[in-house]
């Protein structure tokens, strides 16, 4: 089984691949060889198979065909840029995001190898005014250009397959939250930030009011969806290989109290509340009341608690010291 | 008011562009100029405003670059490879339907002239395992390379509107019928065909049973609906600019019977009923039971009856003698 990770040296990369060779196998096959690629040198992980870390940039079609080989069996398509970053920059929203989908995927048709690829989409495929639940079947109406790129790349992934040039399947990802690391330009990043930053001793802000409702999965619940993703059988994906990854609806007061109840009370009283228009323009159009049916029925899982993400976070993330 | 439309030598183009000509104006201006742009030179169109006709590869973003002048102010979108001809040449579906649609909104946003552009979809884009009936807020879920590109088409529709580089409506029509002219190579062609060669007192081939539904509209109502489309306020359409085209939903026989009390009982016995495997393949997974709310309430309209379908074809375009 040989695995290539667009996207290896983000953080969801680095920890697939971590959580990869821990496994030693993937679709009942043992690893032969794992290669992370990126915009730039993922960093290097620790496996009993040959891990390669490359650079590529999706949106280059010449720097796609030099990074996706003939004998790559599973393809992690999780290189995107993020949403705040796509709303700034509709230049390279549209180049990275939807020609580097395209580029992908033309270049496993030319090969016509036919591999496993797992497309990570996202929540923010939602918006506009289609009634609450979000349930399997609702309406895409996405409310920025991130979201509206990443419906783009479920449409071809689910024509690529029904045409048999790949055995393609897409993901929506929820807010991941506690993320580790530093904020990234995705609008939701301030939803780990206030845990995050607290946790580790420092300040932070929240850009929304305590009331604020989102949608949120652990890095570690995603990891594991995303394994349990390439390994669906084909057969009961049916005629929509997209769908929502399980998360749960949580109030940023919700997520607060979590981590009082997990780390003590010191953490909350380092977030200070501003309130920030341009990114509450942007998180009020998501959606957060999901009803996923079709990805729990195949085995993807929600979180148990917000306790839970915390947790993950100190065992997982928290910098030593 | 100055009009360009894209697909100007089809079958559509060619009767918007006659409607035009007649009303003389749109969006309560008096038009001033109207250009018809096609792969091949369209024919011309007799009106009291200057015509030109052009070609155009919307392919081609240096084509559409010499085609879009700044002084357009609406732009219909009708350009497109059909159903069966974009299923059988994936490339072709890709570089016009997909890529056409992408250079010409890239165009409009490079001007930065804010042009209403007027998007034609299609019932193509629904399919898969979504309930029916079809309502305002389904999933799309294509199940044809065609109707792929076109969900996609609407997804930038909708963002490039959001974004404000244009003044974007998208209609997803029904099957066209009775469309005069040649057979073409949409899967759907033969529900014109066996209705429009027998009524010209030539053979027909029906390549499905005669219990088959599907969901229509006449040629001369999709050309209302499509000026009707360019005239609703922007403020009306909301967060999601793509709708249903009303139409109705008939069953083969229904339509042959509309047929036999239009015209009499000749035309119907000129039908060879002929099963065909590949062309049943794509419209068996089409739906019909379609439930527009929106686009009806925005004053789009259906035919009244199957026969009006049949009058309007005797009226407006059997060919004489």
């Amino acid at each position: 089984m040989n695995i290539l990770i667009l996207g290896g040296g983000g953080v969801i990369g680095q920890k697939l691949a971590a959580s990869l060779a821990v496994r030693g196998e993937l679709r009942g096959q043992p690893i032969s060889k794992l290669t992370l690629a990126d915009i730039s040198d993922p960093a290097p992980v620790a496996a009993s198979f040959p891990v390669d870390c490359i650079t590529c940039n999706i949106a280059d079609a010449t720097s796609v065909n030099a990074s996706v080989g003939a004998d790559v069996d599973v393809i992690y398509l999780l290189a995107a840029i993020v949403s705040a970053h796509a709303e700034e920059d509709f230049d390279a929203g549209l180049s990275i995001n939807m020609m580097g989908t395209l580029n992908v995927l033309e270049r496993v048709r030319a090969l016509g190898t036919r591999p496993v690829v797992v497309f990570t989409s996202s929540i923010a495929v939602y918006g506009g005014e289609v009634p609450d639940p979000i349930i399997d079947h609702t309406f895409l109406n996405p409310q920025t250009s991130y979201g509206a790129q990443k419906a783009i790349g479920e449409l071809l992934v689910n024509d690529y397959s029904r045409k048999g040039f790949i055995d393609g399947r897409g993901f929506r990802l929820p807010t991941i939250s506690v993320r580790p690391g530093k904020p990234n330009r995705a609008a939701s990043s301030f939803m780990s930030s206030i845990l995050r930053e607290p946790l580790n001793g420092e300040e932070a802000i929240c850009p929304v009011e305590d009331d604020f409702p989102h949608y949120y999965l652990s890095p570690r619940k995603c990891v594991e969806n995303l394994i349990k993703g390439a390994e669906i059988p084909e057969a009961d994906l049916g005629m929509n290989r997209c769908m929502m990854m399980p998360g749960k609806m949580w109030t940023i007061r919700q997520v607060i109290d979590a981590m009082t109840a997990v780390a003590g009370p010191e953490p909350a009283k380092l977030i200070r509340w501003e309130p920030q228009p341009d990114i509450q323009r942007i998180v009020k159009g998501w959606r957060f009341d999901m009803r996923p049916e079709k990805s729990v029925k195949l085995g993807l899982e929600a979180d148990e608690s917000f306790e839970d993400n915390i947790r993950y976070y100190l065992e997982d993330d928290k910098p030593a010291g």
